[in-house]
């Protein structure tokens, strides 16, 4: 079995069998990380390189992991240590990487398309770790693995998520992941947070936060941008945090065996209440963990048998 | 044998017998270290994140390479590229840190007791590396290491430390593990670098460097910090080095085989002269090559056999 | 077979043989570069430190890649999270890293001669990586090799460096290695930007781009740096380009199969147009592969057989 996408940039038009080929694999990769020693040899030989143009904890974290428990040789470049800063532009620092014999690029980039325009001039296989308000592919993939571990299928599964949805990768990766693998999903923020005619997209779309969590299973709440306010789209974090803030007194509304996600890094207080954050529906640090698994499945069934798994 | 301890948070009530158990063992590491490879597989498999929130050189690449030495998979965390920029508590950065299936933590962070607060809140098992004003307790037994290695015990022996006792965690994690082990410690500082009622610690306490010196065995001499004197608490640092400043005139006041000590960066000409740290008693180089094998030696001890040493 | 130098500081001085060695080792190493595993034993137990006192993409990740490839342990030190930062000078610096136990230096400084001031007192092989306006000896190989390459010798070779030869340490390494091999080898660039009595280096000197092209075989274009401007040392970088940047009409003043080089990063469409970097005579990218190779047979040419090769 193998993939049919080359390089993962986002989840739009990504088919169904390929979303549950990486998900299954997943499955494997966190047996892995369960080990004494979670390390498998199966991307020895290969190069990755962690490109990173922002900030970022928890994804570059995970995918260092992530590559070191595959065995893979990484190599960090982050933009205030380079010659980005002498002006380079990205075309030939990509290429200048790529001539120095490397297999895999995961980057990270404010602008959204970064990681689609790279793929028209290297070679190398790209992995999208987010671009602009773009996609955001393995954090979705990482919390749908999170929701089909739980309810055993994403198949009518109802899964609010509510932030800002206009400028979240995560909502667009959750939203073309979910709705391919069937799952209902509906959208909810301030009117100046969600895209215009995102209707159209196939989901259901809420102003109303009490509405929006009527009768759904999953809860999937973003992180509040503090410069969204500065740009006049939010009244202020108090406000936001009164009509779209997630607290214990929400969950009610909520279906039986309810879940509450959340990417990180949390606002505690404004988006989510630490209670909320810190219930035992609340599988937050569970989708960390299984960050990890999921980017070992998708650097493995990326590097196409590149590396020497069968040979030790 | 196995340390009282779980953590090293400080040498504050960490007992004799650890210390001893700690100091024997960086022995057979320091062998190690002289092998042509300088290399064991000892914590294979154990995964130790590095959490610099402050610049260090000597400490963090100590660290760096003990692990590396001990065949641990390391993550490096630095402030400046994490989502500490994005305004995420301590708290959930380390939460999610450790969702990542991390073994050890090793941290540094301005804040007093910040490593003793982490313990509480995570099950990885947590390294002082230094923190605020309060311990820097790997450094306090790699000077131990040092002293014992010269003169066989700690027993009995005359040690004076010289400069910032007040700010200075170097200071601390030396007098309370010297008084543990049976040394005769004494401290020297202008008035206003003196903790008040250090007396209590147990320690002798001195603002004239001559009466200090007399008849000491050891001068640990801190670095003096250029911030101290913007806050008041010193004249000037030409004044400082007058008084304090460590120079060959002074060395004849010492005992016989006496030794002179630095835990660097060095203000040369300003706490101690260029002279005395090159002279023959000083043991400022080899106090660095020892931190590496006591830092190994504390990590493997408190890995607590998690490694995989007798499988290879 | 091995080198007459201890540390490679630059190629002034350096021999025919020395350099014939390089040269020959990088070819076995660049096909290693092409194996499935492109990694090799040869300087296991071996830590390389990587300090680098300037920003840098190409040549640190080249050189990382080169000590990865040969199986060194490597430690990166970079001056912004460093104790630097504290005044601590380069010489304690090295001394404390050196205590440590390292054995190799990779140093990038903006000092010219930091890395022979180094040797004075350290006993660990260094190598330049680009000391200030002095010299960067492995650039000046990569040029060479990718030369001989091609052309299957040196000797007699017509090599054209063109753009600002005073404050380029590139420049300098190939005028050393380039005529110490037999080359004829001229250098064009505005009278402001070229070091009084070049000539005698045994260069010849030209003003007008099309003079000096006529009957090359080969054109090495420097980056012009933009501060030059700010100092007053050029008119602007339009008028710059007017006269001194490399376009596809200039390129047939040139001999057949000739060849088209820059270090990077480039400035495109100042001193190099689009199309030249990108034709079919261009060799900026097969620089940067041989880069890795070449720096992998200094690595291990100079560490004198201390790693473990055979035992493997």
């Amino acid at each position: 079995m193998s993939l049919k996408i080359e390089h993962l940039l986002g989840l739009k038009g990504v088919s169904a069998d390929d979303i549950n080929l990486i998900l299954d694999t997943a499955i494997s990769f966190k047996e892995v990380l369960g080990r004494k020693i979670p390390k498998v040899p199966t991307l020895r030989g290969i190069t990755v390189v962690n490109l990173f143009y922002e900030p970022s904890t928890r994804t570059k974290l995970s995918f260092e992991l992530a590559e070191k428990r595959l065995s893979a040789d990484t190599i960090n470049f982050s933009k205030a240590s380079s010659s980005v800063s002498k002006g380079e532009s990205l075309k030939d620092t990509v290429w200048n990487i790529e001539a120095m014999k490397v297999d895999m690029i995961v980057i990270r980039h404010a602008s959204s398309g970064t990681p689609h325009v790279l793929t028209q001039y290297c070679e190398s296989t790209v992995i999208n770790a987010g671009d602009g308000a773009h996609e955001h592919p393995t954090q979705g993939l990482l919390d749908m693995f999170t929701m089909r571990e739980k309810y055993g299928t994403l198949e009518g599964l109802k899964v609010v998520i509510v932030g800002d949805i206009k400028h979240s990768r995560v909502a667009k990766s959750n939203i073309w992941g979910l709705l391919t693998m069937g799952a209902e999903v509906s959208v909810c923020g301030p009117p100046t947070l969600l895209p215009v005619e995102i209707e159209k997209f196939g989901v259901k779309v809420f102003d109303d936060l009490d509405e929006a969590l009527q009768g759904a299973d999953v809860v999937n709440i973003l992180r509040i941008q503090k410069e969204r306010q500065q740009g006049g789209l939010l009244p202020s974090m108090r406000e936001y945090s009164r009509y779209y803030g997630v607290t214990r007194e929400k969950l009610k509304l909520l279906n039986d065996n309810f879940t509450i996600m959340h990417p990180g890094p949390m606002n505690r207080g404004v988006e989510i209440s630490s209670e909320v954050a810190e219930g035992p529906y609340s599988v937050i640090l569970p989708q960390v963990t299984n960050g990890v698994a999921v980017r070992m499945a998708v650097l493995y069934l990326l590097s196409g048998g590149k590396g020497k798994v069968d040979e030790e």
